[in-house]
């Protein structure tokens, strides 16, 4: 079972950009249609001052730099140009603990505009939530909610998906972890209130010790599969415990999490993400590394232009 | 408006070292000067116990690391071959809230020993003065008076440059961010003090919200020609908003801050600093696509030696 | 003198992984013999839940994931093939303060799994005690001694050695910093004691300021010495002076530490450790460029494989 899907992490708050222009990300999809990669996800198409476009609506609520470069076209394009769906992730504004009310009415004119635009492209295929769940925390469901009703108003028949995180051993700072017996409690009852409107849950895979990590996807595959809601795996393809934040995973650790994801039963595998950290054409040479690995072990012949001798990238 | 001058941070507090030898920076100056650099700010000769040559001046007051490469002589012989003129930045402390005498009573003799063995060099234009300023704290207004002032006697035709920093919302942690008011009420005092013997002012444009960047321009550009003194732009080629300290910057940020300082009326554009964070040559591969980024937007032909083919680098 | 020594550091808790597979660790094995390397030191064999092959004496005291690449053989066929010696590290349970009693019955169980498998190899060659020793903790001296024993009593003929760090100016945090003195006093006693199991002792030579490194050198060749023990010195090849944790070291720092360390009469340079910080196929360019300044000042004529042109690597 292999990895078919990738976030893509262009407007971004954390990740250090690659400083990609058209070519770039041209050969970098192509790389992912050749390892078996059909469903991109943009991770959000604005926060705070920046988006992938220059949308009125956007500007409309606040100021906002200038996107030269339409991101939002180029990604459309190459994925239909590569046959894949493209899931649109809409706008976070950086802080939903101050702006949860404004974040709703941001996003529903956004995605209004959205909608007109973009989704009559072919490779359009739904949408992502770009909240990040963890907690039963009814302000933060309202969101998820809010805007999975409106992007089921605008797209009756196409997916929303989100990623939510596990508040575990390794839940972000801030956040306190949990026993699983309550994180089981709390998703229980936000999949019962989100499948109104929520078609795919993929929950983040890094933030439990390596080898809970079984029985976490086991529990969500099967509140998901109660719930209706199909069970994706977000299967982080960069390293937590590193002093770096954050490098491209060590191979062994990835390999483990797609095999403990299948055996759970999981029904697809995504990452977060390919262009920067298991990509050839990544500036990380670690993750040039780790595709040749993930090649290796499902025995996908690629070349990797990069390389000009055996082990050296 | 392009970029036509750059620091040279290779006695560093806090970016890693590519380890170049004069091959290397030989390659690297051929390349700024092929872009338009005219100008190279050696951003300071000396920092505790390390300097970029074996002054007698420095190890009369403390013990120093041998320096076994004379870079002196290096970045001003290729300054030189390249028709570059190099700004001289004197030595910093480290810690110039208990050396603030000390750095003065150092740098006097030092900038004669540096006066002395390279002021003669056909490179040599002038002064940095290493301190960096951001509020009108007197005693640190002093220590740049008192080494400009320093500088004006040794070589009284030649520029003096200083490059200070806003205390706004991405202020250096222990500096509390200040309204832009003060920040303009601090500075109208500054800048009448300094222009006795400053020349140049180039402030660093990282330390605000992009959005408030071209209010901070517009304001330095005015008092700077109110006391006489030429406003260049320091902008960053690093991304000051990512949890690895530092990469370099998103394209996207630094064009934008590029059209804004033309906007406002400039004098120069300078940039902390090419060869880490925009060269072909750097050690870091999103350097080398911010380099091709620039060229693109700048229509400049330079080939790039790494590339092999479209999207590599 | 050169660094004829390096750690091995694939399970690992700090620094990110390369995801190298057998190809690239044939590679660098290459490399390094061609510049002198003699011997290689794994720094341990299992972190937490993590191995370098499958061993039945962890996984009977706690869960483990798999080790599907067993790269116990791997470092020793390689070693062996380029005419090294490999030092095992032994088990580092994670947090000794909680596992002292644990990480000594551990440790003897699978000390002697590794006996019974992987002693007769050509390349195995002693026993590096992976506890890092400072201060003079009888508890923390009594899981060195311990292992220490153990080896001694399954291996009577072959080495064992440590590699302790100083708790000065840059100690880990958590860590206090004392005088020479003090660190004197202490080092005195636990020579001492563990001369009766120990052969070799490499301080690290990183928390200290490069200015005291002299003295602090001198002192170690000095004490081990009164205690009949080998004296190598641990030449940091990654810098602890950046905000980046951690990136390959300035060279004129490296340099420095090796010149000082000859001139102390230590017997023999080992690192921490060459593939990531100084190896031309390391996933760090700075790394490359470091090799190329090593090679340089040693006259090593060695082709480095990634350059195409000077400067560029």
């Amino acid at each position: 079972m292999k990895i078919t899907g990738t976030f893509i992490d262009e407007i971004t708050h954390d990740i250090p950009s690659q400083n990609w222009g058209p070519d770039e990300w041209a050969a970098d999809f192509k790389v992912m249609r050749s390892i078996g990669i059909d469903t991109v996800i943009l991770i959000r198409s604005g926060y705070r001052d920046q988006a992938v476009f220059n949308s009125w609506a956007l500007r409309k609520h606040r100021p906002m730099l200038p996107a030269r470069q339409n991101l939002a076209e180029l990604f459309l394009d190459l994925a239909g140009q590569n046959n894949m769906k493209l899931l649109w992730g809409i706008y976070d504004p950086g802080d939903w603990e101050i702006d949860g009310r404004q974040a709703l009415d941001i996003n529903r004119e956004f995605m209004n505009e959205v909608h007109e635009h973009f989704a009559g492209h072919e490779a359009f295929a739904g949408w992502y939530l770009t909240f990040e769940l963890s907690r039963h925390d009814p302000q933060h469901v309202e969101l998820v909610l809010d805007s999975g009703r409106h992007a089921k108003k605008l797209t009756p028949d196409l997916p929303t998906m989100i990623s939510p995180y596990i508040s575990g051993k390794k839940a972000p700072p801030g956040m306190k972890p949990i026993p699983r017996s309550q994180h089981e409690d709390e998703w229980r009852k936000i999949f019962q209130k989100i499948k109104e409107c929520v078609d795919i849950v993929a929950f983040q895979d890094g933030h439990v010790d390596f080898l809970e990590a079984p029985e976490y996807l086991v529990l969500h595959s099967r509140l998901a599969r109660e719930a209706g809601i199909a069970c994706w795996s977000n299967v982080e393809s960069f390293d937590r415990d590193m002093p770096i934040k954050f490098p491209p995973i060590d191979w062994r650790k990835l390999e483990y999490k797609i095999d403990v994801a299948r055996e759970a039963g999981v029904d697809k595998l995504i990452t977060f993400e390919f262009s920067h950290f298991m990509s050839p054409n990544s500036v990380l040479p670690a993750a040039r590394n780790l595709f040749n690995r993930y090649c290796e072990r499902f025995k996908l012949n690629i070349e990797d232009p990069n390389s000009n001798r055996h082990g050296q990238t």
